[in-house]
């Protein structure tokens, strides 16, 4: 292991992202377990990409004949890139008819907001001050971006949520309306500029911020007043999307209608797929502009993982099966609270809850606790990683496939490592 | 077809980018031959990204398998994964230590800009006047950007070449000394204007440029200069590398050494994948300032196909292959120059040969000519393209297994297409 770490660090560079102390070596994966090279077999909570299993049988046989039949780009004409390209504006609101396929969320966040300044001709883009949409030149200017500060026309507003805001005295109506107002000051500001305003990216379900549960119709709200001031709602559907929050799309869950998509982490179950949707006219009128081509992208190979994910979501029920376990997780780690001090606050949606945790008796973040929690689940057999704006939150977003028998296996091993990593 | 067009067209807006006045529809394919749904067989001189072969039965059994085994993200271990990346940089010249794996070939050229300003602290960078790298945000910029114009840092140089500045009556030592001049003062403008010099990004053999052959010696003098200079010299070798020249890199065939390289079309045989590698210093110093992660990047299933398809180049001697078929291919190419006015200049390396399609008697570029050479070569069931500064050259790009038979095939094809085109 410490020979394949070595190894690692000088063929990727010393700096390459690893989780835990001691980075897990993993070898075979099956459903919502893993399997590591020392026989370990680990309950994965973290990973939302296999999204229909480790190794499903299904996307794998569909990969398999497919790159054993044909993969070409997509300027030629293929039956089942446009039987998936169909299938997959369908499962959307009527105002999304087409889609541009690309491989990575990056590149689907960046031709998001690339069309939404070249179709409005203005440059603000507003964001929220937690946030992470890809790793690009003009993308990464979005991440983790202090209000009040300009990155090329790219601004943010304060992460809409209310568990330590509220704990302030304010009431929830008048916390989202001052959170409504600092939006509709920064579009001014954009207008007052000379800029102009393209429009707002959010993730629907504000993952990367750490499932903030924001103030009752901020996102009706907010995503109105962007619309009216000429602005489009860009939805970040990357880990939102297909199923995650118990329906197919997190802008369902959050309760509002975006003009154009950003999808990408589980479209594929792994083999790299994303994609950026909108109305027909904005997708034509865009690529007239843009000439975009991506040579991976749309391909037969995408196309044939891409619609067995989309059969293995629909026929196994995952939209429900999701709703219906996230709820009873959730609820049963509500009820944890009442004896266990640092879960601050418990949030979230469908099978990706987060858990605020937080120096017993108070609101405050509590990092380095969250982070022995991590290594004592780890432990135990179970991976979970942390996020959220202070890094504090515990992130548990497992394989779509995870059922009510998992969740009691997890539940049991989160009882003994709380008790563990405080003691 | 007329149907399949138009719901191509619907769902993924009007002006998706598609080959031919009536598209082609693919249903599979098998080494240098691709089938249409009309039963067509076609001889593929086109597609690079398949390299070892359409469907390569051992890159879809490599696929296959991982596919039902495990495919994950970066922060775990994975042994497969280290050993490609170990491969990858050994097949470069010493420099080159470590590689971050990445989708697309933008995502790779992308980090290589990236990294080469954040290293070398200043702005400027050098393309030529005719290129393409990639389609994000940064990397568009170096897109077709005209000699003395500014696009946030990037300027370009005259594309260096022989055929037609030839033919006003410098000798090759002038031209040549008249492009690295021009390179001189470019480096010397952007130190002027106080943005200074970050590095040159070259596609190793020029071939969105339409493969012009440049002047003795230019390749190795301008990196040096560069270098001289402070800058990084980055190689793309998305569409040069992988033995398509008939050596394994592109760099070794025009004769220069890069500092950074880019990687990509035909890394994966079709799966997405793509790299950026250089010293080990330069990556984990580029890894400490930006945190670069990719989801779906540096995966089990990325490495399998990876690993796959250098080990079909290396058994099978497409190397040599290549070389020696290119060779032959341009000899006979040659040889019908003088009884085909048209071929103004026949050009290229191992198999990638251009075709400079020109009014007859003059060097004047017939655009009109190539795009029917185009279609009367996909009448006699020959797929290539046309590329280069003026849209007028042949691009004839096959698999890397085309092989000798392939060739006579492509050149009885040739004759007919000719006289048919042009009758």
């Amino acid at each position: 292991m410490t020979e394949l770490l070595d190894r690692h660090r000088r063929a990727m560079g010393h700096d390459a992202p690893l989780f835990y102390e001691d980075p897990v070596e993993l070898v075979r994966g099956d459903g919502v377990w893993l399997e590591a090279a020392d026989g370990t077999r680990y309950l994965d909570l973290y990973n939302n990409v296999p999204c229909v299993g480790h190794a499903n049988p299904r996307v794998a046989a569909a990969i398999a004949e497919q790159a054993a039949t044909l993969n070409v780009h997509s300027r030629y004409l293929h039956a089942n890139v446009v039987d998936y390209t169909e299938r997959l504006v369908g499962l959307h609101h009527d105002g999304i008819e087409s889609v541009i396929l690309a491989c990575s969320g990056s590149e689907a966040t960046e031709m998001a907001l690339t069309m939404a300044r070249s179709l409005t001709g203005k440059k603000g883009v507003i964001c929220t001050d937690a946030t992470y949409h890809g790793n690009t030149s003009l993308v990464s200017k979005l991440t983790g971006l202090p209000v009040g500060t300009d990155r090329d026309g790219v601004r943010s507003i304060s992460t809409p949520q209310m568990y330590r805001p509220l704990a302030n005295g304010l009431t929830e109506a008048e916390l989202c309306q001052r959170y409504l107002d600092q939006l509709a000051a920064t579009i001014a500001q954009f207008e007052a500029d000379g800029l102009g305003f393209a429009g707002i990216m959010l993730c629907s379900i504000l993952a990367n911020e750490g499932l903030p549960t924001a103030p009752g119709g901020w996102f009706t709200e907010a995503t109105q007043m962007v619309r009216d001031a000429g602005g489009f709602v860009i939805a970040d559907e990357v880990q939102a999307g297909f199923a995650r929050s118990g329906n197919w799309w997190g802008y369902d869950t959050s309760g509002f209608t975006p003009d154009i998509v950003c999808m990408g982490k589980p479209m594929g179950n792994g083999l790299p797929v994303s994609g950026m949707a909108a109305s027909h006219d904005m997708i034509t009128s865009f690529r007239g502009k843009q000439r975009y081509f991506n040579t991976f992208a749309a391909s037969p190979l995408q196309a044939a993982a891409g619609m067995a994910v989309i059969d293995e979501i629909s026929d196994r029920d995952l939209v429900a099966s999701v709703a219906s376990v996230g709820a009873a997780l959730k609820t049963s780690l509500l009820a944890l609270q009442a004896d266990h001090a640092r879960m601050g606050d418990v949030r979230g949606h469908g099978l990706f809850i987060g858990i605020d945790w937080v120096v017993p008796g108070t609101n405050e973040p509590d990092v380095a606790g969250a982070a022995a929690m991590v290594e004592a689940l780890k432990a135990r057999g179970m991976l979970l990683g942390k996020a959220g704006q202070h890094g504090n939150v515990l992130k548990i977003r497992p394989p779509l496939v995870f059922e009510h028998t998992h969740a009691d296996v997890f539940l049991d091993a989160f009882r003994q490592a709380v008790a563990s990593a405080h003691n």
